[in-house]
């Protein structure tokens, strides 16, 4: 499966900015004529300066026109959203790094804001990419780009041309495929979601594909007590991804490991 | 107090005056540019003053538009999603289900998608309600109902005057108050998140006000990774909340309460 490109323009200041630093191919950023060139436009300016990416002000409408109807805050960067990559591009990152494999699959996510904000909190978790469908599914628009918040820069996207199959292939590498559904046997916080885990969480209001929940390994539950007891699948993603990444080593100084260490709770006198 | 059908629009003067006097969840008043704000409308204004009620001046043919041929004299308000309840409401209602209160309060959420998206979790995790403060706040519109998936009507919201003091009355009535912040001494997720609990979220990429965070118990940062490191408001609500759901008693047969049991994690011969 070989990498392909997505072309389409970057709408915002926190995505071109994003897409700046991390050395995306940009062939040029425009700017809205009047914007306010403080913050994080300058920002925007110096990286594009440092970059030597031409910087062209344009007419805001001609913003407008190009973002139909996406927030673009008056900067636009001309450029693929991000490349695709595959799954062995995944692994290898992880490899690269030494580092367990932590990757989550969305089985027919088709809103590209849902898609965005998966990828954005599976980038602050530490996962090392989000595999998605080639087909049914959200593309990497500016829109998914920007409801990334950025980490679409950061946070490679793989494209399976057949789910179940890749899925298949994960587990043949040593990965725990674990799938999310209302009708898991386990409960996704009982402790044992921790890497190499491929998690794979299904589109809105639908859950899993047959073929995708019987090529898991493992289905894990989220425990919900309310009325309405349904989740935003980028809620359920961000449950998944964090409960995974308490199995991770300390992000920072300060958060030292602690597994399995539970500090007894605090009592308060009412 | 029980959650409520949502009205429609009203219109005329006599109708919204005593919608207002009567207390019914009006969201905006709506006033026809150039309307005679003698007598009766002058009550209006002066009963949505007292009551804190948004007073909006339209044009009089968008009045003509929503109200399709009721004569409206000028004036239509606007029903809220919900009515809006007291902090002391949230407590009675975990006091009457024999539960220790389990509150989310949000410190300056303005989008209405994420105060939506957070309803929408914090009902599903099993909170008994959610605080907003009456500034610089989201109000209960459609687009909060609509976000919320339906929670809202499950979910009660409370408006408080003043944050600070709000929590202030919490902690007087035995409840931990926990905020969410990047600086927190301790990371969230070490255990000791549980009711009788109030967590504290910062509105989009601000984090807490100082006062709000300076009244908190305790601080606590989710540890990220990425290099964007940012998570959606209602990610990071969502985070805190399914923490404090762990302690919770079992939400359904099935979900035995296993606090403490962490079953050794499998391993997967690669």
């Amino acid at each position: 499966m070989a990498p392909e490109e997505s072309l389409g323009p970057l709408f915002g200041r926190r995505a071109v900015l994003e897409a700046l630093r991390a050395g995306q191919p940009v062939s040029r950023v425009l700017v809205a004529g009047g914007a306010d060139a403080r913050g994080s436009l300058r920002e925007i300016l110096h990286e594009a300066h440092v970059r030597r990416v031409v910087v062209q002000t344009v007419d805001r409408r001609r913003l407008d026109t190009l973002a139909r109807g996406v927030v673009h805050q008056g900067v636009a960067a001309l450029a693929a959203a991000a490349p695709l990559v595959t799954v062995d591009d995944l692994l290898r990152r992880a490899r690269d790094r030494g580092e367990a494999p932590f990757l989550i699959a969305l089985d027919g996510v088709e809103d590209p804001h849902n898609l965005g904000a998966v990828i954005r909190t599976a980038e602050a978790a530490g996962a090392h990419g989000v595999i998605i469908p080639r087909r049914r599914a959200a593309g990497l628009s500016p829109v998914v780009a920007r409801a990334s918040a950025g980490a679409l820069a950061h946070c490679p996207v793989a494209q399976a041309g057949n789910l179940v199959a890749a899925l298949g292939h994960l587990k043949a590498q040593g990965v725990w495929v674990v799938g999310a559904d209302p009708a898991g046997a386990e409960r996704y916080d009982e402790g044992s979601l921790a890497p190499p885990v491929a998690l794979v969480v299904g589109g809105e209001g639908r859950g899993l594909h047959r073929l995708v929940r019987e090529r898991c390994d493992r289905v894990v539950r989220i425990p919900l007590r309310g009325r309405v007891a349904s989740l935003n699948v980028s809620v359920a993603a961000a449950l998944l991804l964090f409960e995974v990444a308490r199995h991770l080593p300390a992000a920072a100084a300060g958060d030292a490991a602690r597994a399995g260490a539970v500090p007894a709770r605090p009592t308060r006198e009412a």
